[in-house]
């Protein structure tokens, strides 16, 4: 035996002793130090780059030395990989030990390197990668060898290069073996599922593993193509959901199922022909094909999760709102009629008949049950998906919050594209609006509005708009605590005219006529009630998560988070005012974005992060808020502004509110039963 | 608590004790001891029957009465299911416990039951059944439930009535189980493979689990419907295999794919249709339907193995003969374009590129490995696969036997249909002949045989009948030990006549002239060649092993297992004149059918013989006869009869051999040089 010399790893601290001449991805895996390598030793993809330390390391009492680590070899020297060798760094299956040695592992050659993914996600997290891909060199097979075949001999060679043994080849990979080995001259590079499953084979030497991330909306779909191996985002898609001809909202399109036999097959042939369609762009764009993907995420509420999965979706447009499956599921793309030859699928786990696996995806990314501090955790569409807890205990429920919030109940509602107002201040004393239009960066009142607006056409107001419109309404005294535009309005400014039997606020347009003309943008009274139903749709199943955890009091919440597309349109301030979140100090109160699908990205990159939220979600305690006798109360006193009962001494500080006025005279008094929302 | 009981369960000795009023199913899943039920205990499937045993049992010190166990229930009194209670015993899920108590489970009661099929297979073997069916009754769901989904509830069942938990559900049945539930009035059977996985979702009760076992071989695949709970043969099917029409052997359907790009897919489409209207005819024979087909198991040659799997079989039509795998491959009927939604594929290992899972399931079926014996097992065919050792050690080659013993190569050969000869005699001193043929159970020299055999086509000789025929030759001293046909054989019966330049004999139809008429049927000189040539090459396979075991001599061989069709017909002893197979005594050497099949139908009905083939398979030793310049000496020595070189002392007292006679003047001597015919 020869020389001896000991090699340590840093930052993991891990060492080897190896005999003189061993290379230091060798010597990596002696010490079971976490070095990557996709060829296995052979100079070509160049993850396996090192820092050769050099000095006196007492902690090791070690001496580095520049003679303990070979000389610049001629596989450096040759080497021409994707990834170009960084200022001073070895190839470490090229570079050899020669004495006592302190090597540092760049993060970048780690395998379970930290993302950070600005893009979709702030936090990091640890890659743990699903799929791996190893190239081998196949030895000339001669008759009477002890071949076994051709899978054993790739099986072995794997785990004599890598140290893993997959123990198994998918049926569908057995076929494309021989020829694979052929193109590449005896050479191959297969994917290996959680170190267990070949489930792809390429010939040659191939690089680059990616997959897909997907978060099924109801009205959008959104994906990204990721590279497995370090996270980044190779291409982002998204294209509306064809179910919409079937029916705007979810349960239009239950309904169409009902009504139509053999519409679950239509929807479920529509979203799939979709889903296909955004792999192919992904690919396309990122200058890729179809069989490099080799792994799918997906998210999506209940009803999208079961319709991909080919599931009828009606029971869960009625009472018990069973689902099939709240498991998190494995499949392939084959079985989902997507042609991604080697992709397996993961569609995360759902939590409740009405929270699915987009909220699963939320809770992944956004880490309520990795928190300390109480977190809520908020998705708004036409149910509002409601995450509330900590580490130590998750709840979680939805509330039937309607379409207003999209515009679609209210009279000048409209998506937010170019012309539509989409901010909104109202002068305390003069009750004149200004407004911002999507579209340009001026405030109607700046000098140049109207130049900078003349090709858009101002024609309604936008989600945002109409929660801003709304609070503003309510801060300078337009409206009522109960929600009433009040009849004193007309006295106190030509913008509040009489509109049938309740009082409507002319927010844009000719304010000199008493009715409205064609051009003005108005806020009617039943608008305000739209939004006062949906706001206390959301409230109530907030608070009765509030009260289920123990009576947590608004205060005491650590982290308000709003995620999806409108709430990251809101303005923080807003929803407080309006009282669709709890008096929490606003500046705890943050728009997430799509975090439903950056918890699609993290399960694609990491074993450990699908193991993690399937557990996280068999613990959610589940809050069914239509049998609750509670939610009817908390819905009625969420329907005042910000609330009839919750007092908001946070809200008082962050903004001036209106003092209480007493009621015009003679001014009708509204119901204030629930009248709640059809789901 | 209640008073509590000890109960016994016979034969396992289990025990258990259990409150007063417990049934009986219940005591024995609280032992552990092994009772069946599909129903879960609702009087339906009449699988946990019982028998009280009364008396002292001293061994136990249990006094067992009548009044230990309850008297005859309505439930018993009710029952009208498939199963007749037998005689006076009991359900175990009925009657319930009322003091110390013994109880017998008789064979048919438990699930790990002993199998004798006497049509395929004498041996016992023990049920581990890889699909069970469960039953179960689901609560009707109410809003607020923590209900989970519904395939969480079925899982919870299962485990609650049968103390399994299966952890999964296929994706494919998902969309099944809303539907099946609502036919079976919230009643539903589901299949679980292995313990894991929910494969099928039946409406209602649903009592027979069924799969099908399929033997493919070149010519023929032959598929038994078989009753997983029971391992009872509800049906047997039998069809040429359709690939024939690319080639009468495997070889020229290899060469068919190397001449004719794409002519894999079209084998593969032909195997994999006759496998699906297999199924389709057994499950119409038994009243069944493709969707009770649970699990499939197959056996068959490397290359059929391959083409099922869509796999070209190019690499084993040339050296060095390279498996794609030689793993056991588990899918699903669907990958295979199967139409049996709910069934799963399993595929027996291959050995070598020449052993294929038709000798995995021989050797699983014969048991060579659990022997301490040492066996012999041929599998003659156009390879012949021959398999040698026992527990301590196999040993598995393939000899090019060619088509000879089928008939192929021999003048008169035919199939061995109505109107073969299949058995001769020749008179020791007259030289006559006589023989029997199929469709008559007279030998020619029976009065009545031409009347009884007048509607037959009398036109060749089968397999069988050319073994007898050669071997009766060389016993009458008609053939040399180096098979001449002697040319003083025309000084001694007109049977024997110059042919050319060598000499034939007249088996059948008119002596009396010299050449023969149309009618008669001859063994030529080159037939005994070619039959030579073949049962060296088989020999020389077989001697390779004894010598790679150690040199086993043919004494010590305990039993040698012919299988296979071919192997049925010929009568051990003129197998043993023509040297096929060494000089073991003739009562060891015996016909075993199809034992492929056999092999395959124990995979069926058994986990643990999955696992005991695959355990096994692994640590054969494969001799490749191509490179072992050995079995060339061996081959040349085999060409003699019985053989050239190797005593046959044991035969020597099983019948009369010829004397030695000195060559015939002027007879031309035949190169003996081993001539090997191409694979």
């Amino acid at each position: 035996m020869g020389e001896q010399h000991r090699v340590v790893f840093s930052p993991s601290g891990l060492s080897a002793t190896v005999a003189d001449g061993t290379t230091v991805l060798d010597a990596a895996r002696h010490a079971g130090a976490d070095l990557d390598s996709t060829c296995g030793g052979r100079g070509l993809c160049g993850r396996c780059q090192i820092v050769p330390s050099m000095g006196h390391f007492d902690k090791w009492q070690i001496d580095s030395t520049p003679d303990s680590i070979s000389d610049w070899t001629s596989t450096e020297a040759d080497y021409t990989g994707r990834r170009p060798i960084v200022g001073d760094q070895r190839l470490g299956c090229a570079a050899h030990v020669c004495g006592d040695l302190v090597v540092e592992i760049p993060a970048a050659s780690q395998v379970h390197k930290q993302v950070v993914r600005k893009s979709v996600d702030a936090s990091g997290f640890e890659i743990d990668p699903i799929v791996k891909l190893h190239y081998v060199e196949l030895p000339k097979a001669e008759l009477g060898d002890e071949l076994g075949s051709l899978a054993h001999q790739i099986q072995h060679l794997i785990e004599r290069d890598f140290g893993v043994r997959p123990s198994t080849v998918e049926p569908r990979v057995l076929p494309q073996l021989a020829p694979a080995a052929k193109r590449g001259g005896n050479t191959v590079t297969v994917a290996v599922r959680r170190g267990e499953t070949i489930t792809a084979v390429f010939g040659g030497y191939v690089d680059r593993a990616v997959g897909v991330a997907i978060d099924v909306g109801s009205t959008t779909v959104a994906g990204h193509l990721v590279d497995l191996a370090t996270g980044e985002i190779l291409a982002t898609n998204g294209v509306m959901n064809p179910q919409i001809r079937f029916g705007d909202d979810l349960m239009s399109r239950v309904s169409y199922v009902m009504m139509n036999p053999g519409g679950e097959v239509e929807l479920t042939n529509a979203i799939r022909t979709a889903l296909d369609a955004m792999i192919g762009d992904l690919v396309t764009d990122a200058g890729l094909t179809r069989a490099d993907v080799l792994d799918i995420t997906l998210v999506g509420n209940p009803i999208m999760h079961h319709v991909i999965l080919g599931i009828d979706p009606t029971p869960l447009g009625q009472a018990p709102f069973l689902l099939a499956t709240d498991a998190a599921v494995d499949t392939t793309a084959a079985h989902l009629d997507i042609d991604a030859t080697n992709a397996s699928v993961y569609l995360l786990p759902c939590i409740a008949g009405h929270v699915g696996a987009d909220t699963a995806g939320a809770i992944l990314s956004e880490g309520p049950h990795r928190s300390t501090e109480v977190q809520l955790l908020v998705d708004i569409g036409t149910n509002a998906e409601i995450v509330f807890g900590n580490a130590e205990h998750l709840l979680a429920a939805s509330s039937p919050t309607g379409p207003a919030f999209e515009g679609a109940q209210i009279s000048a509602g409209m998506r937010a594209t170019a012309g539509a107002i989409e901010r909104v201040r109202i002068d305390r004393t003069t009750l004149e609006p200004r407004v911002k239009v999507i579209g340009s960066d001026l405030w109607s009142d700046d000098p140049g509005f109207a130049a900078d607006t003349a090709s858009l056409d101002i024609s309604g107001i936008c989600g945002s708009g109409i929660i801003e419109v709304m609070g503003e309404m309510f801060l300078a005294g337009l409206i009522d605590v109960d929600g009433t535009i009040r009849s004193d309005g007309p006295a106190k400014t030509p913008r509040v005219f009489a509109d049938g039997r309740t009082f409507s606020y002319r927010l844009f347009g000719d304010a000199d006529t008493e009715d409205g003309t064609a051009a003005s943008i108005n806020v009617t009274q039943d608008d305000v009630r739209a939004i006062q139903l949906a706001k206390a749709a959301l409230r109530a199943g907030i608070d009765l998560l509030c009260e289920h955890a123990g009576g947590v009091d608004a205060g005491a919440i650590g982290s308000v988070r709003l995620a999806g597309a409108f709430g990251a349109h809101i303005d923080p301030l807003y929803a407080k005012v309006l009282g669709i979140v709890p008096d929490t100090p606003v500046d705890r109160v943050s728009a997430v974005g799509n975090a439903a699908g950056a918890g699609a990205v993290r399960a694609l990159l990491s074993a450990r992060q699908r193991d993690e939220i399937e557990a996280t979600v068999r613990d959610v305690e589940k809050i069914e808020t239509a049998t609750e006798p509670r939610f009817q109360e908390l819905f009625v006193d969420a329907m005042g502004f910000p609330n009839t009962v919750t007092p908001t001494p946070n809200l008082a500080t962050e903004t001036e509110l209106p003092l209480p006025q007493p009621k015009p005279e003679g001014a009708s008094r509204r119901q204030r039963t629930g009248r709640r929302p059809r789901r």
